[in-house]
């Protein structure tokens, strides 16, 4: 059974310290999708664009083994836009402009071969969406969910009501002390769990991760970059990598899904070394494990005998 | 050889959402001491107080088996002494009060039995008197220092001569990037190393710290919490721990540093968890090894065969 995959897709113009790019490939969906590729395939795809898609981007996900029968082409439309620039910290950035286009009236649908879907990742996109994705859906066994302070403020109910069915929940620091309303991340996480995700994951950007399954809590370090080009993307990556390593070993034991998060923070750290989704395109699984094992060597210490 | 500390000694009041507490154990030779004592003794301990200075507190120093002959008490002085108070998160404090007192005109002298030192923590205080403590030693080995934003700010050259004296350098996130002006960490500890320090700690309050020794980085994560009741102390406690378990272990390899990064780590989760110093006072051993274990649980992932 192929890992499905919900999400935004879109055209983004980059501005950083360092470089621009213009419509280039964007969207939760897109970045998933992409990390995923490379542990397991095809990715059942599902999103929307308008015609005026490049064709490239579209031979880019075929050729990562994306499957895209439920990518929706509307016929005239324009697809979504977001355009943002990154200071000089590239902790903080600007929205410039977000054009929801077609993907304002999107309707998430899911192709019969879809339906069957265990592993299930739902991209960063309005919790109706992610509830009517659900619905299509037979019987999943294990679904991922994204979200985003815009979704907290601004569809709450919504949000706890795709909370009570999700797996894991991931979301960033600031996120989760805004959905608990406590500013102790690991009180907040006792609280998010009990509103549904039995797992849950605290992106903490430079910082590293935070893992919630059980009783335990693994602390994951965050790849120490000297240079980052572009963080657009980084937390879909995240998810993907997250998602993609866990459907290709169908083991959702703690111990793995610590691994889970060591391969999530692996593939962010390859998106953020690039622009766009540049970071993401030409990877090897070879270099995902070298630096798997990096994260290995940045946070063992051993007790003297 | 005995570990030579020098520092602040004051008495702190404390008001936290939780409570409050007044004139209380304060300053960071205290709070570095007492966290070497689980390892190393007697410390050898250089300050100055008033002649207020409370008769318990000598005995709850003396009891930790530090020896206060390097501690100048002022006939008619009175001891310094700083009130803060920490917003509800924790993270943001307001100073109310700063009395320097008797610690306006220190000038740390170092007892003769104390200036075969080889094992040196030089606590956050002007780095003049840094500097006029190392003039004082023989000849010591291994110098610890830490320092903080008022002495970046406004004694960066009298802090440039005292790194270049140094083997390892102690500092927050935020000091490290007003250091070095520049907002990536790794980039920045590349150039506070360049500034003399062989070895640099930045330490990033919840998300852990960051080692960076030879050509090696090592993330500790920090200790989940659920309550932090008061954080003052915590980083000069680190730096008590860690240096103590050097000193201890007189092994200075990179791999034992990451572990006596860890003890700073386990005895700095001790510190907040209790008012002042009271979370340092009745410790041993036993307890500070099993929280050390914690922490190898905490970040511990194994590859999957």
């Amino acid at each position: 059974m192929s890992l499905l995959v919900v999400g935004s897709v879109g055209l983004d113009t980059v501005y950083t310290p360092f470089d621009k790019v213009e419509d280039a490939l964007g969207g939760s969906a897109t970045y998933i999708s992409l990390a995923a590729s490379y542990f397991t395939g095809p990715i059942h795809f599902v999103g929307v664009v308008g015609d005026d898609f490049p064709k490239k981007y579209i031979t880019l996900l075929e050729a990562h083994n994306i499957d895209l029968d439920g990518l929706q082409i509307i016929k005239d439309g324009k697809t979504f836009r977001w355009a943002g620039r990154y200071h000089y910290d590239l902790n903080v950035r600007d929205t410039l402009l977000t054009e929801l286009n077609v993907f304002e009236s999107f309707k998430p649908i899911i192709p019969p071969k879809f339906q069957k879907a265990q592993f299930v990742c739902l991209g960063n996109i309005d919790p109706v969406l992610q509830l009517r994705v659900l619905e299509q859906l037979d019987s999943p066994k294990f679904i991922v969910c994204d979200t985003m302070n815009y979704w907290i403020e601004g569809k709450k109910d919504e949000l706890l009501e795709i909370l009570k069915k999700v797996n894991v929940l991931i979301i960033n620091d600031s996120e989760a002390r805004l959905l608990a309303h406590e500013p102790n991340l690991i009180r907040a996480a006792k609280m998010i769990r009990q509103m549904g995700p039995e797992i849950l994951i605290i992106k903490k950007g430079e910082h590293g991760a935070l893992l919630f399954v059980e009783d335990q809590i693994f602390s994951a370090p965050a790849y120490p970059l000297e240079m980052i080009f572009d963080p657009t993307g980084a937390g879909d990556t995240f998810a993907g990598g997250f998602t993609g390593y866990l459907h290709k070993t169908q083991d959702l034991s703690p111990d793995n899904l610590k691994c889970a998060v060591i391969y999530g923070s692996a593939m962010a750290s390859f998106c953020v070394e690039k622009f766009s989704t540049k970071g993401l395109e030409d990877l090897d699984y070879l270099r995902v494990l070298d630096r798997f094992r990096e994260f290995r060597k940045l946070s063992r210490f051993d007790e003297k005998e």
